[in-house]
């Protein structure tokens, strides 16, 4: 079918930049975990955008997880930049600055890393932005009565690339580590 | 709650590597997008993997989208090294090798991606491979009538990265870039 970027499942994921004075907020689809040591994230930005400017001048920026109660939000952050608006007003988003870093949290969001960024490599339009998650935040409503993540009360947007889809997370299929164990006989 | 990896979704994917003789198969979850120009992966592979010692001899890779019926065969790519055993022959997935690559792609997935390797940065005891797609397979079934991709029929695997779980792809929450357009009205 030829080359494509039309890849899922993704995250939706609010990126905070800047201050809570002078924020960004910017919705991001092209990021992951890279690595656990130190834990981090590698995040794709596009060069032109301004969130990318303000990282580079503060070397911070936080990582929120919008539910579908802010999907309306988090897509009007996706389609412009901040050059031209400010977006957090616009969308009535309410930010915070986070606990260990500057960057403002997005407090609508369950679930937030705050980052420092420890390397960025160029890659064509993009930027491959490596930040260290130095804290996370999470509601107290995001946890289960054992205070553990509740993946069901955060509910964090999923994103299908090519097909321009927000959906949300569907049933657990199985565990991981284990649904495979039974194979190790076979070798 | 302190620094942590604990993020989703993320994708679950078979890194296919070597050659359809010579192979290793890898459940990977850290990966993203990370340009599209050219369109190109990010992929996070442990420093001490066999699968990223094919991608350096080889500087080719497949990226291959498993669903539900895969998820133990998945599971236990990612369980075990490549140098311990003979992955694909042990989970019973059978590989072809791609049209643009020599790389194996996994045929019982139906969504399959051929890379070769255009960057490789080190990232604590992980690599990031940067790869750029140079095919893409879809299976005749993984098409609606129209011939578009249809995800309810590729169904790919969700991964929550902390809870350690497989979920299935939930229900359409919105349209990307349509969604937040009211919001434009408000700047």
């Amino acid at each position: 079918m030829g080359p494509s970027t039309a890849f899922f499942p993704l995250p939706t994921v609010l990126i905070g930049t800047g201050t809570v004075e002078e924020s960004d907020v910017t919705a991001v689809a092209w990021m992951t975990v890279a690595t656990a040591t130190p834990p981090s994230f590698a995040i794709a930005l596009r060069d032109s955008r301004r969130s990318l400017e303000q990282i580079r001048a503060t070397g911070e920026l936080t990582v929120n997880l919008p539910n579908r109660d802010l999907v309306a939000e988090t897509d009007y952050c996706g389609l412009v930049s901040g050059r031209n608006a400010e977006k957090a007003k616009v969308a009535g988003l309410v930010l915070e600055q986070g606990a260990k870093v500057t960057a403002p949290i997005v407090t609508g969001c369950k679930y937030s890393f705050e980052c420092k960024v420890t390397a960025e490599y160029p890659l064509g339009e993009y930027a491959l932005v490596i930040a260290e998650i130095v804290e996370t935040q999470a509601d107290e409503d995001a946890l289960t009565e054992h205070g553990q993540l509740d993946i069901g009360k955060i509910a964090p947007l999923v994103y299908c690339g090519g097909l321009r889809e927000y959906r949300e997370i569907g049933q657990k299929v199985a565990d991981a580590y284990k649904v495979g164990r039974p194979l190790l006989a076979d070798e």
